[in-house]
């Protein structure tokens, strides 16, 4: 069994491309892959961040953008910066968990769109509405099981199982053995990993 | 005519494999690289770290030794955590800067070789001196050049032109037109950039 982890939070700029080219690659090497969103924020907290380090680090920002507008622009994925950087990702993390986990990734890559190339609000309740609507998830009964306490407390437990598992940032793949892969840039080497290393 | 420039710091972990990769992917794509050694001591203070991020943020530090552990296994390049890290590397970039440009390839591996596959101490004259030998050259003459005024000064204005630059960190590849390409996963990129925007 191929299995890996995609770790991913939706105000992280690397998660976009991530996001929209990990299911073609897990794919075509047979790898089962598990969506998990999380909060970014008390990692950072953890390090002394309290922002974006491309926000802090306005040297590295400039770099990410320009970066990022390279790898978009390779792969055809339109890119438009959103403002204010970083989104508010919290809502959208806890309606992307309350989803079935078959509805998760076309969910999530619709947050994406609407955040990096549509300039969306995504902490706002009508853009995540009309964001359900598209994958065909009626919008009120979901947006009110995202708010329910159990629903909070699976995503801070998952967010404080991605601290335990040492991500270091957003988007990382983790295999069962342990490993960690950061960055859109690990994503064939981390899926390689999961196929080579997968358990019998 | 295609061109880039490599920029590498002795310290930098991530430097060491760009450092034995990139002669081989220059030459599949035929670009002329120009090896630029410079210190991120002051791109660092810049940004207030006093040391190495990877030693600052300690959860990034274990992700990164990981990391190139599963890099230079992939690579074949043996590695052994220098102690202490980062090394000092000013008299090696003063060295390097001071030698001819045709030599200055070789003698850098030769530091990035016994820094962190044999744990030697860059920062020690007798080493220095060794690397020296290894590339048929003289080292009391050259040792002696390099402290001089004007081989401090050279280091510096390169130092001042990788932060004119914008470089993020160690390694980058920069091209003629501009752009800048951070890290050991970004060579092939940056040396594909050179190709296709090369200069008539």
């Amino acid at each position: 069994m191929r299995r890996a982890e995609f770790w991913y939070e939706f105000a992280s700029s690397y998660s976009y491309p991530a996001a929209m080219r990990i299911e073609a690659l897990a794919a075509e090497r047979d790898v089962a892959l598990s969506w998990r969103p999380f909060l970014l924020g008390p990692l950072f907290a953890g390090q002394g961040w309290r922002d974006s380090p491309f926000n802090l680090y306005p040297v590295k920002g400039r770099y990410m953008w320009r970066d990022l507008e390279r790898i978009c622009g390779a792969l055809g994925l339109p890119l438009a910066r959103p403002d204010p950087f970083p989104q508010n990702s919290l809502h959208a993390a806890r309606v992307a968990l309350a989803l079935d986990d078959a509805l998760r990734p076309a969910f999530s890559r619709a947050v994406y769109r609407a955040e990096f190339a549509e300039r969306r609000p995504i902490d706002a309740a009508a853009t995540l509405a009309a964001l359900l609507g598209e994958i065909g998830v009626e919008p009120e009964p979901l947006l009110a099981r995202a708010v329910e306490d159990a629903n909070k407390t699976t995503l801070k437990a998952q967010t404080a199982r991605a601290m335990a598992l040492g991500l270091p940032g957003a988007p990382c793949l983790t295999t069962p053995d342990g490993e960690v892969f950061w960055g859109n840039d690990r994503l064939e080497q981390g899926l390689d990993w999961a196929r080579a290393h997968a358990e019998p």
